[in-house]
């Protein structure tokens, strides 16, 4: 952790799991060689936690890590505490079912001292339109520009340089970053957070033929729905959500997007279905609840998957999936000499057929 | 359709086709069974349109929608309208040849009604450089910064946060959203719409080895061309067009880019092309004129396309295309595991010809 | 080249030779025909130079084009000099034996003439808070923000707009353009260029399952980690670093990173690799020196690639590079019929295999 808390500022471990615990994990010091643990500083993995940070293992694969780690505690499950045996350890240890999900609450902790010495208040520098509703306790950072009838709920932050278009409405303790836009008539729900760089409501891409102008010439579809936003949705920095053509575009209940992720007009993403960076989902496609897109997965326009589908990397999907599962398009990459072999052969693979079954049928004549 | 427009605001029928057919499309009401249609307040789809909006049908696949349809008119086709027979419904029908194009001139319509009620006029923290030219009736907003030698052309309206570099020339009646960054010496036709976080001119990846530096050390080739952009053309949101390294990039007339597509230095597109989102095309590259670039495809760098290509999603184009037509190549994707079994053996193909050929020849010789 | 330096700014062919030349290439005119070769406003390709311009052949390939050649002054190699024989030519000739890297140096030396005359210093509306510490010499441009601790080296320029995060350590002589974000907590050496709408340290893309909340919902990992860029690192528009999870996500000395990339949290990039845009490499991966990857190439998280590896342009890369070498995995695209034909067999390749082997097995017990 490259930020350490000052030593008078840090908490002792059972102040910091009893805080940080806030969805009451079994969590519960057990084997505190050392009297006196010290003061708890900073997060960190088993291989670089020093002597006054917390540290986890959440996956059994990395026991080996714990011979030299030299962190002060260690969250871990019972099996693996088990496994230590009588190995020696310098560390207190923590028993915990899921030591991935308490490394989750205590990085929150220890973000959020960070985040509460930041300033508050509404710059002097922040446009903002006479007819904008900023409930209390509402940030807003400098050279923001809140146009006519925006609403933002109580404990929201805006970063600087954010811009939101009219009559957007903007939920309680959502968190926007520097430079995120909103075009109009945008919806966000309670505790979104919002990267840099991202943007919401741009027109979908939608254009009518128009051979009365020129030959090939298109006319522009105006797009004239908006964009709804759940609660709990985390939007990464750089991606680009659009407004739908005449309806919405939904983005469901704690939903997670990654970086430059792009969302199509029309398009409704289930609740907390997560995607991976660099995914694209062309227009009017609805994907379910609880599903997972992997990084440049490429989801066509139209489409319709169901609930639980998990699409691997890279992958294009072109059709529907109705049936909860993993699937899979993607080239396998190998040397290039061999992958020019393989290639040629494969632009000749209907033929290639034909010449098997040229020769099952000689053999079947035999 | 989110917003409606207050009920004296709406227009009649008559009025509202009159307005909206800029073109000149044969559009007439012919079957008013209900002697007061109501004034339109909106536009909808068959489904979502209320008893005060107007919808259309393009497609013929979605006659059936027409059944439920609580639209106040529906614009179809002749064909469609006949099809109907004597099938009760409540809409007037408005009878036209292209409805889908008539659907974006309504749209359009109804989007200028929120535009027209926008703030115009310089905002007072836009920082405009002695030197700049802006035309009368420019619309520059809130803390937009104008460098030096720019001319801005008449009509043409730029939301907050634009940033207008050294001796940019921006036509008339552009429409530049919140956050559009121009580098130097970029040229932009008449009526463009740039959306938000687009960027136009940064340094396209030019480097030249440069061993005297370090063993693999690169040396910047500094991209002194330009980037010059045609009338009526749409750049999507967090799209980026590389200036050129010694001439200019040039996107021609009535090319519509949608979000997050990279366009490369020293690349042409011609006349009326579209790409959907997360194309990239690399450096040097020609497009023809009406072709169309799906999701997610690549271009490679210094390729020729012809005029009336079309390349399908996520497909990598890697050679030129001369002849018109459609091209793809995309991995078709499966379920995971049936996808595991069959890239095992793709990358055997080159073997398995070969063993096909063993067989073939003993055939022959049998 | 797009503008020409005014013919009394213009420098002689000897002077402009002696002062681009900072690495002190082999580079010396030696076949001025014209005794009085003019001064040399600007610098094009072959076959778009003119009469006040100088150019360079750095491909033999293009030898043809020094037929109609118009520059003042070409640069070549010794070689291509020779082959030009008796062949008449209006132009001086510079002897270098590397021109691709001299016209880097020429085009660096134009590009600083216009960088010359921008403005410099701190513009009034630049928001810089009072721990910040900014060395001499630096030009802030307008709106920048500037939060608490950080610090920026002298000589290091900062397009409008531009927003830093509270403790971002920046360098000496970088150059940020307009729009680029900095996150709390990031570092970047010297001579960085950083493209506008560039992201560094915003969140990685980090969640523990957390159905203590609902049937897969996410709790977020706050990232704790920072961004380390080293020097002389280049990053194209609206690319993407993420932040670490604990620990650093670091960019190595004399990196160039293309337009559209996106950089998950804790990858680390050796020293002079380059990457061509659309790019995405996820979380924790870790990458060699001098590697090339070419654009819309894909890197799994978690994968190891080894020094001088090279990656084709929209390669899936799934596991390990260890050997270096060049690899490739991206489907043939074809026209498109003739795509569906193959597609449809690769689905079966498996059970061609099996079919194949069974032919071979009757054979081989004939």
């Amino acid at each position: 952790m490259p930020v350490l808390l000052a030593p008078d500022q840090a908490p002792t471990l059972h102040e910091l799991l009893a805080e940080a615990n806030t969805v009451g994990l079994d969590c519960k010091p057990v084997d505190t060689r050392n009297e006196s643990v010290p003061r708890i500083q900073g997060l960190g993995s088993l291989t670089s936690a020093g002597s006054t940070e917390i540290s986890f293992l959440s996956n059994p694969k990395l026991r080996n890590q714990l011979d030299g780690c030299a962190a002060a505690a260690v969250i871990m499950t019972d099996a693996d505490y088990q496994s230590l045996e009588a190995r020696d350890h310098s560390y207190c240890i923590v028993l915990c079912s899921q030591p991935y999900l308490m490394y989750a609450l205590l990085a929150q902790w220890f973000d959020q001292r960070r985040v509460s010495r930041l300033e508050t208040g509404i710059h002097p520098t922040a446009i903002i339109a006479p007819t904008a509703h900023v409930a209390d306790g509402v940030s807003i950072g400098p050279y923001c520009v809140i146009e006519e009838g925006v609403r933002i709920g109580q404990g929201s932050r805006l970063g600087a340089h954010c811009v939101i278009g009219t009559n957007v409405v903007l939920g309680n303790d959502c968190l926007l970053h520097a430079r995120v836009t909103l075009y109009h008539n945008v919806t966000v729900g309670d505790r979104a957070i919002l990267h840099s760089g991202s943007v919401f409501g741009a027109d979908g891409f939608g254009f009518a033929p128009d051979p009365h102008n020129a030959a090939g010439a298109w006319a522009k579809i105006a797009q004239i729905g908006g964009v709804i936003l759940g609660n709990d949705v985390e939007i990464g920095a750089n991606t680009t959500v659009d407004r739908g053509a005449l309806e919405n575009t939904v983005v469901g209940n704690g939903v997670k997007l990654d970086n430059q992720i792009m969302i199509g007009h029309n398009v409704k993403i289930g609740d907390h279905t997560a995607m991976a960076a660099c995914v694209g989902v062309a227009g009017s496609t609805i994907i379910g609840q609880r599903c997972t897109i992997a990084g440049a997965a490429m989801l066509s326009g139209h489409l319709v998957l169901g609930d639980d589908v998990h699409v691997s990397g890279g992958t294009a999907v072109t059709s529907n999936i109705s049936t909860p599962g993993r699937y899979t398009g993607v080239y396998p990459f190998a040397e290039h000499s061999q992958w020019q072999r393989n290639a040629a052969v494969l632009s000749q693979l209907a033929q290639l057929r034909r010449r098997l079954r040229a020769v099952e049928k000689t053999h079947s004549n035999q």
